[in-house]
C-alpha cells in the first residue's frame, strides 16, 4: 500500500456513511482511478500520432495561442445567433491573418489543422479564401497570371477576398454541365459572364454573401460560337472600397444551414458580366486576342491539386473522432448508474458495462485506424504530387506518374467517402452514448455533428466517391487478369489465383487472433467482390451495355466492393503502423488493432461467410472475441483518450473536461449561458392564455338574437 | 395516342432546340410524368394507411385547418432564434386549447399526431402538459385527487400548466435512483420537497423554464427516517397570477438543444419546499396522517400508462419517415445530373440511378413495415389496456393479463428503439441523398434530424430498451424449454426443435422470393440467436454470476437477439398486412413487402449465412433480386409517396413540393428568408481588414531605440 493509500484510507475512516458514498461516486477520484490504470507511457503515444515530439509542442503552442486569444472565444458560441455568429467569425480573420504573415507555411498549415477543431466554420470561410481561391489560382493560373493576382492583394487579403464559384442550384457533381458561359467577345477583347438560367444561379458560394471581393468562377468557354468545356475565370463582384456589388452581378445570402452558419454562404447570378481576356485563367486552355483556342494534351496533369481536400479529410475524419470520444469517454468513466446488489447502492461506471465498452471500444479502434491512414494517406499524396509537379508531356516516367495518380485519385475518393461517414457515425454514438445530455447543445456533440455532416457531401458527394474507386477496382481487376503488374494498394488483385477459395487455415478457433490472419481474410474477401462486381460489369456488357451503362447497372456492386476494399485498407494501415512500434505501446495498440479488425469482420461477417473465409464457429469466435477485446481496451479508454492531447478548450465540453467534473462545469456552462432573468413573455402570452374567467369557459349555447325552437312548442 | 400527347407533339414541333431542351427537362413535367405511372389507386392506398376513407378525411380537415391558422405559420420558422421560437410556440397553446375543448378526443389525438409532423417542439411543449402531467395525475391519483386537480384547472389550463419532473442532472435511466427526498413532516403534515445535492437539480423538465405553475415531481419517499422508493408529488412552483417562483423553488433555463428549441426545458432545486399531505399522489402508495404508509401488492398493474409513449413512437416513425421520404423522393424525380451519351444532353432523374433507387426504395418499404407495425403495436396496446383497466389483485385472469402486459411491455421497447434509429437513419439518408441541397435548413431534413434525435433517448435509452426485450426474449426461452406456451410475438420459440438447424427448402433460386420462405427464415434465425443469447446466459449463471451480472455479461448477445427478433417482427407485421390485400394494392404491396424482406435479410446476411439458413448462392441471389426490386419499386415511387397524402404545408420543403417546382420554390424561400440588404459588417469588420496600407504589412524590423550590433562593428 502506498502512502498516499494509506493516507486515502485514514481518511476514509473518518467519513460518515454518507461523505464515504459521496467520496465514492467522487466524478473527479473515479477519473484518477482510470488515469492511474495506464499501462503504456500517455506522452509516447501522443508523440506518436502526432508523428513526433516536435509537432506535438508545435500543436501545445498553437492550442494555447488560440485558448488565449480573445477573438477565438468559444464557450458562448451556442448561443449566438446566425448573424452573430458571421460577424464573430469575420473578426477572426485578423488574428490568422497575423499568423500567416509570420510564421512558415508547414507551422501555419499545423494550425488551421488545429482550428477546424475548434471551430469548422471559420475554419471553412478562411479556407474558402486561402484554400479554394489561391489555389483555383494556383492549379489554374499561368505564372505571369499568380504573379498579377498576388500583386493584386490576392495572397494578402489587401482590398481582395476570394470566392470559389463552382457548384450552381442545379449541378453539383456534375461538373462539365455547369450552364453559366463565358463568352468571348472579339471586339472588346472581353469574356462576357452569364448566368442564362435560373439553375445555372451559382450556389452554396462560401464567402460571396459577404465576405468576397473576387471569385473564380467556373464556366462553359465559348468562343465563336463553339464550347470548350468548364474552364476558370476570376470575376470582381464587389467594389473593395464600399462593398457595392459591382454592375450586372446581384448576390444573396443563402442563409441558415445545418450547421458551419459561421460562413456566408451566397448565390450568385451574373447578367452579361464583362471582364478582360486576361481573366480566364489560362494555363492548360489559351484563348488568343484573335480567339484561337489551344487545349492541353494531358488535362489530367492538373488534377492532382483537386485531391488535397479530400486527402485531408481522412485524417481529420480522424482528428474530430478523437473529440467526439474524448467527451463520450470521459463522461462514461464518471457517469454512474444502476447500483448492482451488494455495492452498498455505488452505481456503476457507465464504462463498466459490458454494452457500453460495445457501443464506445471499436469506434475508440476505428479512430486509430483513421489517425495512422490518414498520415500514410497524405504521405502517398505527397509523394505523388512530388513527382506530378515536375512531369510534363513525353515524359519516360508518365505512364508510372499517371499510374500513381490514379491510384491516389480512387484510394482518396473511398477513403474520404468512408471515413467521413465512419466519422459522422462515431459523433452520432458518442452523443447518444451521453444519454439525454448528448441532446444539450453545451455538451458539444450536437453542433459537432451539424458541422460535420456537410463532409460527406462536399469535395465530391460520398455515394459518387465511392463507385469511382468502385470503378478502378473492376479495371484494375481486368487490368490484372492482363498480367498487368499493380499498384501496391491493389496489388492484392495479381494475386487473385491464391486469394479465391482460400480458407482460413487457422487450426484452433485462437489462432483467428492474428493480424496476419485477419489482413489476408480481409484479402480474400476484397478479391471476391471485386471479381463480382467485375463479372457483373462483363455480363452487362455481353447484353449490348455500353461501359458507362455497364458500370451504372453494377453500381451496387461496386459500392459494395469499394466498402469492403477500404476497411481492409484502414486495417492494413493501422496493422502496418502497430508492426513499427515495440514495448508497451505495441502491447496496446496491437490490441486495438486486433479489436478493430475482428469488429469489421463481425460487421462484415455476411461476406467472410458467403466467400468461406471463415466458418460459422469462427465467426461466432470472432464475436465473442469482440466482447472480451472492448473490455480490455476499456482498461487503457481513458489514458487512450489522454494521449490525444487534446485541451479542454479544443474539446469546449463539460462533459470532456480532463479532470472529470462534469457536473459543475456542466451546470456552471448551463447557468452562465442562460442567465435567470424577468419571465420574458408571462403578461403578454401567458396571462392571458390561463387567467380565463371561469364562464369564458362554459361555451354556453347562445342564440345570439335567434328564437328558440322550443319555446315556439310550449 | 391521346389528346393531350397529340396536343404536346404539335407544341413541340414548334420548339426551338434550347426550348425544347428545356420543356425536356422541365421538372414539373418530370414529375408529372412519374404521377402518371401510377398502377394503383392512390387514393385506396391512402386509406388503408390511414386506417380506412373517413380518418382520411379527418386529417386533411385537419391539415387545412393548421394550414390556415396564423399561429401556426411555418415556412420562416427555420430562421427564427431560440426566444423567438419559444414565444411563438407558447402562442400556439391558445389555438390547441380552443380545439381541445371543441373537438371528442380522438379527434384531437389524431391533430396531435399531424402536430407532430408540423412542429415537434410544439407538440412536445404541449404534450407535457397533457401527456406527461395530466398523465401522471391519471396513473397515480386517487379520484378524489384527480377531481381536486381537474377543479383547480389541471385539465382546462385554468391558472395552471403542468410539468413533469422526474429526471435528474445524475439520473435518466435509473429512476429508483433519483436523490430528491419528499420527507414526511407529522407535525405539520406536510411534506417537504428537497434537492439535497447538485446531480439531484431535476433537469431536462420541459416547461419548467418558462412555462409551468405545478410539477409533478419524483422524489424518495422518507417517512420515519425510511425509504419507501419512488413516488409521485404536486408541487406548485410559481405563483399563477405573477409567475414568480414560490418560496424555496429555484429554476433556470437549459437552454440551447440540438433541436426541438420551441420547448422550455428547465432545471429545478428544491430547498425545504412544504406542500400538504395530500399533494402526494396516493392511488397506490397511501401515507397517512400518522405516518402509516400502506404499499400496494402489484405495482406492475399501473405500469401500462407509461408504455402509452414509446408504442407511439412506432407509428410516429412511420410517419416522420414518410415525410422525409416525401422530400427525398419527389426531388429525386426531378433533379437530373450527367447526361448518359446519346441522350442529347438531357440528363437522367436521380430516381432513375439504380445507386439512388438503392439509397432510397428499401427505405420506402421499411416506412410501410413501420406504418403497419405502428397499426398492430396501438391495437395490441389498447387491448391490453382494456384488460388492464378491469384488472384488479386476486383476478382470475390475472395471469394471463400479466402476460400481455409483459409482451406489450418488451415488444413495444425493442420496437421503440429500432424504429426510431431507423428513421433517424433514413432522415439522415434523405438528407444525404438530397446532396448539398440537404444541408440547408430551407429543405427541412437538417432540421427534422435534429428534432427528431431525442426520440432515440427519451422515453427510455434505446440501448436500454433493446436489452429490456433481450431479456423478455432470454427468459421466454427457458419458459418454452419448460413446456409453457408462449405470447403470440414469441410463439416461434415454441418450436425449437422444427427451428434450429432448419434450412431452406426453396429448390430453384427464385423460391426464395417468396414472402412465407422470408418469414421462415427470420423465426430460424431468430430462434438461434435467442438460443445462443440463453446460452450464454447460462453460462454465465454456472460461473457463479448472479442473474442480474449474467444479464449483463450477455448484453450485446441480447442486443443482437433484440435486433433480429424486431427486424423479423417488423417484415411479419407488413406481410400480414399485405395478405389482407387484393388487386393492384396487393401487387405493389407484396413487391415492397418482398423488397423489405430481402433488405433485411441482406443486411443480415451474416446471421443467415452463420445458421445455415440460406448458402451463399442463395445469398447472392437475395442481392441481386433487392437490385431488381428497388428498380421495380421505384416505377410507383412517387404514386407511393403520393399515397402518403401529406400537403405541401406539412412537409415543408420546397425540394418536397407536390408539383416538382423546386428550384423555382426553393429560390423563392432562400429570398424570402434572406432579403438583400445594406452589407451589416463591412466598416466595423471588413474594411480595416482588407484596406490596409502597404507600409502595414512590411513588417519591418524596428530597433525601437536599441542600437544596432552591426553599426558598432562599422
Amino acid at each position: 500500500m502506498s502512502n498516499t493509500q494509506k493516507r486515502l484510507e485514514a481518511v476514509k475512516q473518518q467519513l460518515s456513511p454518507e461523505q464515504e458514498y459521496q467520496d465514492a461516486v467522487d466524478p473527479i477520484r473515479s477519473m484518477n482511478e482510470e488515469r492511474a490504470k495506464a499501462a503504456f507511457d500517455i506522452r509516447s503515444l501522443t508523440y506518436l500520432l502526432d508523428g513526433g515530439e516536435k509537432n506535438t509542442f508545435l500543436k501545445e503552442k498553437i492550442m494555447q495561442e488560440l485558448e488565449r486569444d480573445p477573438l477565438f472565444k468559444m464557450d458562448d458560441i451556442f448561443d449566438l445567433t446566425t448573424s452573430e455568429v458571421r460577424e464573430r467569425t469575420m473578426a477572426k480573420f485578423r488574428s490568422m491573418l497575423h499568423h500567416l504573415q509570420n510564421e512558415p507555411v508547414d507551422q501555419f498549415k499545423k494550425r488551421m489543422e488545429i482550428v477546424s477543431l475548434v471551430d469548422p466554420g471559420f475554419w471553412t470561410r478562411f479556407g474558402v479564401h486561402y484554400g479554394l481561391f489561391v489555389g483555383a489560382l494556383q492549379s489554374n493560373a499561368t505564372p505571369g497570371q499568380l504573379g498579377y493576382w498576388f500583386e493584386r492583394g490576392a495572397l494578402s487579403l489587401n482590398n481582395f477576398v476570394g470566392c470559389f464559384a463552382m457548384t450552381e442550384l442545379g449541378h453539383g457533381s456534375n461538373v462539365p454541365g455547369l450552364e453559366t458561359t463565358a463568352t468571348f467577345d472579339e471586339a472588346s477583347d472581353q469574356f462576357i459572364i452569364h448566368t442564362p438560367t435560373l439553375t445555372a444561379t451559382k450556389w452554396w458560394i462560401g464567402g460571396a454573401a459577404h465576405s468576397a471581393t473576387h471569385a473564380a468562377v467556373f464556366a462553359q468557354l465559348i468562343v465563336k460560337e463553339r464550347r470548350y468545356g468548364t474552364k476558370c475565370f476570376v470575376v470582381p463582384l464587389r467594389d473593395p472600397k464600399t462593398y457595392n456589388l459591382l454592375p450586372g452581378v446581384n448576390i444573396g445570402d443563402i442563409g441558415k444551414k445545418m450547421g458551419r452558419d459561421g460562413i456566408d454562404n451566397g448565390w450568385i447570378q451574373f447578367t452579361h458580366v464583362r471582364i478582360p481576356r486576361g481573366y480566364m485563367l489560362q494555363k492548360h486552355t489559351k484563348v488568343s486576342r484573335t480567339g484561337q483556342v489551344k487545349e492541353p494534351k494531358l488535362q489530367q496533369l492538373t488534377y492532382g491539386a483537386l485531391l488535397q481536400g479530400r486527402v485531408t479529410m481522412v485524417a481529420d475524419s480522424g482528428h474530430v473522432s478523437k473529440k467526439a470520444l474524448s467527451i463520450a469517454i470521459r463522461y462514461a468513466a464518471v457517469r454512474r448508474q444502476f447500483a448492482p446488489s451488494g455495492a452498498n447502492g455505488i452505481e456503476t461506471k457507465l464504462l463498466d458495462y459490458p454494452i457500453h465498452q460495445r457501443r464506445l471500444m471499436p469506434l475508440l479502434a476505428q479512430t486509430f485506424a483513421m489517425l495512422f491512414t490518414g498520415t500514410e494517406m497524405t504521405e502517398m499524396y505527397n509523394s505523388m504530387m512530388a513527382r506530378l509537379d515536375g512531369a510534363r508531356e513525353g515524359d519516360q516516367d508518365l505512364d508510372e506518374v499517371m499510374e500513381m495518380l490514379k491510384e491516389t485519385h480512387s484510394t482518396s475518393a473511398g477513403l474520404k467517402a468512408f471515413c467521413t461517414w465512419n466519422c459522422l457515425s462515431t459523433i452520432e454514438a458518442c452523443r447518444q452514448s451521453c444519454g439525454g445530455h448528448g441532446y444539450s447543445a453545451y455538451t458539444g456533440l450536437a453542433s459537432m455533428y451539424q458541422d460535420f455532416a456537410v463532409q460527406c457531401t462536399w469535395e465530391g458527394d460520398n455515394t459518387i466517391l465511392t463507385l469511382q474507386l468502385g470503378r478502378y477496382l473492376i479495371s484494375s481487376y481486368r487490368e490484372a487478369l492482363n498480367g498487368k503488374k499493380l499498384s501496391p494498394g491493389v496489388g492484392y488483385l495479381n494475386n487473385l489465383n491464391k486469394l479465391i477459395g482460400k480458407r482460413c487455415n487457422a487450426k484452433a478457433l485462437e489462432d483467428v487472433l492474428d493480424l496476419d490472419t485477419i489482413s489476408e481474410g480481409w484479402q480474400v474477401v476484397c478479391a471476391h467482390v471485386v471479381k463480382n462486381a467485375a463479372t457483373e460489369f462483363e455480363e452487362c456488357l455481353k447484353r449490348g451495355l455500353n461501359a458507362d451503362d455497364a458500370y451504372e447497372q453494377c453500381s451496387q456492386a461496386r459500392l459494395y466492393a469499394a466498402k469492403l476494399h477500404s476497411f481492409s485498407y484502414l486495417f492494413n494501415r493501422f496493422a502496418d503502423a502497430v508492426k513499427k512500434t515495440t514495448g508497451d505501446l505495441h502491447v496496446i495498440l496491437r490490441k486495438i488493432c486486433l479489436l478493430y479488425g475482428l469488429y469489421t469482420i463481425e460487421e462484415n461477417a455476411g461476406a467472410f461467410l458467403q466467400f468461406e473465409y471463415f466458418t460459422p464457429a469462427q465467426i461466432e469466435f470472432v464475436r465473442a472475441s469482440v466482447n472480451n477485446l472492448c473490455k480490455e481496451v476499456r482498461e487503457q479508454a481513458i489514458p487512450l483518450v489522454d494521449s490525444f492531447n487534446l485541451t479542454d478548450y479544443i474539446i469546449n465540453s463539460p462533459l470532456g473536461r480532463k479532470d472529470g467534473n462534469v457536473y459543475v462545469h456542466y451546470f456552471e456552462q448551463v447557468k452562465r449561458s442562460n442567465p435567470q432573468s424577468e419571465h420574458p413573455y408571462f403578461d403578454r402570452l401567458i396571462k392571458p392564455l390561463i387567467q380565463r374567467s371561469t364562464e369564458e369557459n362554459d361555451y354556453e349555447e347562445e342564440l345570439a338574437g335567434l328564437e328558440d325552437d322550443d319555446e315556439d312548442e310550449e
